[in-house]
């Protein structure tokens, strides 16, 4: 395919500029997509610096992808030029593994393709991220936006939204769920939102009790704030799940202990170290602490498809290509309410 | 009641000696039990040394206990005199909070009444454990162990039996599991029978090659030398549920390795600080970590019955009560296949 204008890096630094790459030439079961909006996630600060000790340059960021489909492979059959469609973390999969037979492709057994810093299952080709012009992904790896949805606010979805949905729903969270949202950034207020769309009585639990105000607005029907040791006292015992989005490394004690018995603590947001915690508040009760991450193609689907059911969107600040390296500076400092959002036309 | 011979302590100690306590009045819902063997438990060894800091003295241990109905008070329907009875960790509880409805009683949201080192919900006196002659307790926490078992070797199952099944049930582990038991020990040679029982693929996770092949004698499937680097490596992602019977605190991260996509590491035999582990271990497939305390009551009479059925029974050394010194060194070190059990005619 022709050449696409990216912003990406050529080395590890927190400042994108222009870049150059190709896209592949369209296969028969690709989907050539024109970006409209592409969401701005933690995940992509930390690959373009190499937090991860992970990255190849040159690299392009972005895997909250939206936009209009410009073209189509002479097998494609569920999407046609002038289409929304989106593309989340995951490009490919080995398809034949139970996890992909599953609809987990983000946990295949031979690695999932990611839809920036991989290589294509085919040619080896690296693979580019949404901060870009255009994207070409196979049509099992695409997804619908609803039409009733706004295309910016749904970008998000794509990796904030389903991070969150997906462990509320495997955990069968619902109606007389005793939901707790541990933090309120880009995930946590997906959390809330979700939480409360399934049925359950939702909680946000943060350090700061104007987050919390924040957080009603969004729908959350109780604050907790965590540095009330009274309220966390009486809060004892008292959540069936708990959500946990803190992006960095932090104590669980004081998070178990909100644990009702047999409840789970998910972590969606820290990939880190754990500080050790006493294995006696799993034993009281059944109780565990676990992990998510995102979630495969069909359950995306069914979260954008419920999204539109139930008009929820990410809120987001939306800013221009160049306006990123700015945007990773207040990412740092969480002064986002809730998700910046690249308009690509400006790119 | 009459004052009943026992063996305890009266102050911090690892040596039991003779003591006189007062089993209370058999009140119109209470079975007086005639002990005939009561198995030793590390948790017997730990409050007597009080090493959590909350032993009351005087202080008799024991809550794996099985004997004969001497008495029954004037509302007891399900027991008569010379019935088979058995009575585990705990004898009371607040009966009418959810988790005492749901048959948890274990997790009473009011604190369940222990069997030993604790104060009975009507008077206030102390409970003793089972290293005695005789035991009162309400008819709805006495166990009925079935005539097919020896009684001295069904002792176990009230704590070291129950531990290990009720995890199994839970998670619904059954034909089809893939289940490693770390650790083979009075839990983790229970762990294996059970595992087994329900139809499980088992395998003995285990820093002794002699063990795994004991563990194989016990029904093992399979043996798992965790020292075995090349081994640990090649079974990465293979379990579906880790039974962690090792009784002290320990890494989980070589363990964690093992677990396939949404697998559980169960804690049952560890209670105190766990060393830091990477939550990507659990992101990475959506994973947890959980812990388990022994089952309820309900459940604990249904692994009676199903020991019954499939001929499970602990592997047990008899010793008299005075042996009881030498066992708890013995056990310290590890050394006893798998549980002593006092047979509590030599008191």
């Amino acid at each position: 395919m022709t050449a696409t204008a990216a912003w990406g890096t050529s080395a590890p630094a927190d400042d994108l500029a222009p870049l150059t790459i190709d896209r592949r030439a369209l296969r028969e079961e690709d989907v050539a997509i024109d970006i409209t909006h592409c969401g701005v996630c933690h995940s992509d600060l930390h690959a373009a610096r190499n937090d991860w000790g992970r990255t190849n340059y040159p690299f392009v960021p972005g895997h909250e992808i939206v936009g209009i489909v410009s073209a189509v492979g002479s097998k494609v059959t569920t999407f046609k030029v002038g289409d929304r469609a989106a593309v989340g973390t995951v490009v490919d999969s080995c398809r034949h593994c139970d996890a992909c037979h599953d609809d987990e492709e983000q946990y295949c057994r031979e690695t999932a393709t990611g839809t920036y810093n991989s290589k294509d299952r085919i040619d080896g080709s690296p693979t580019f991220g949404g901060y870009s012009k255009s994207i070409v992904v196979a049509e099992p790896y695409v997804l619908r936006i609803p039409e009733s949805l706004d295309m910016a606010r749904a970008a998000p979805l794509l990796c904030a939204g389903i991070t969150t949905y997906s462990p509320l729903k495997n955990w069968n969270v619902g109606p007389g769920s005793k939901v707790g949202v541990i933090g309120l950034g880009g995930l946590g207020h997906m959390g809330v939102k979700f939480a409360k769309a399934l049925g359950a009585e939702v909680t946000m639990i943060t350090t700061s009790p104007e987050k919390g105000a924040d957080a009603q607005k969004l729908g959350a029907d109780h604050v907790l704030v965590s540095t009330d040791k009274a309220a966390m006292r009486a809060a004892t015992r008292s959540f069936d799940f708990l959500l946990d989005t803190i992006p960095v490394a932090h104590e669980l004690m004081p998070y178990l202990m909100l644990l009702d018995r047999q409840g789970t603590l998910c972590i969606v947001g820290a990939i880190d170290m754990l500080p050790s915690f006493h294995s006696g508040l799993l034993l009281g009760g059944q109780k565990a602490v676990a992990g998510s991450g995102v979630g495969g193609i069909a359950q995306t689907q069914e979260m954008l498809d419920l999204c539109a059911e139930h008009g929820i969107l990410a809120e987001c600040e939306i800013i221009p290509m160049d306006g990123i390296v700015d945007a990773f500076a207040r990412m740092e400092r969480a002064d986002v309410k809730y998700r910046f959002v690249i308009d690509m036309s400006t790119l």
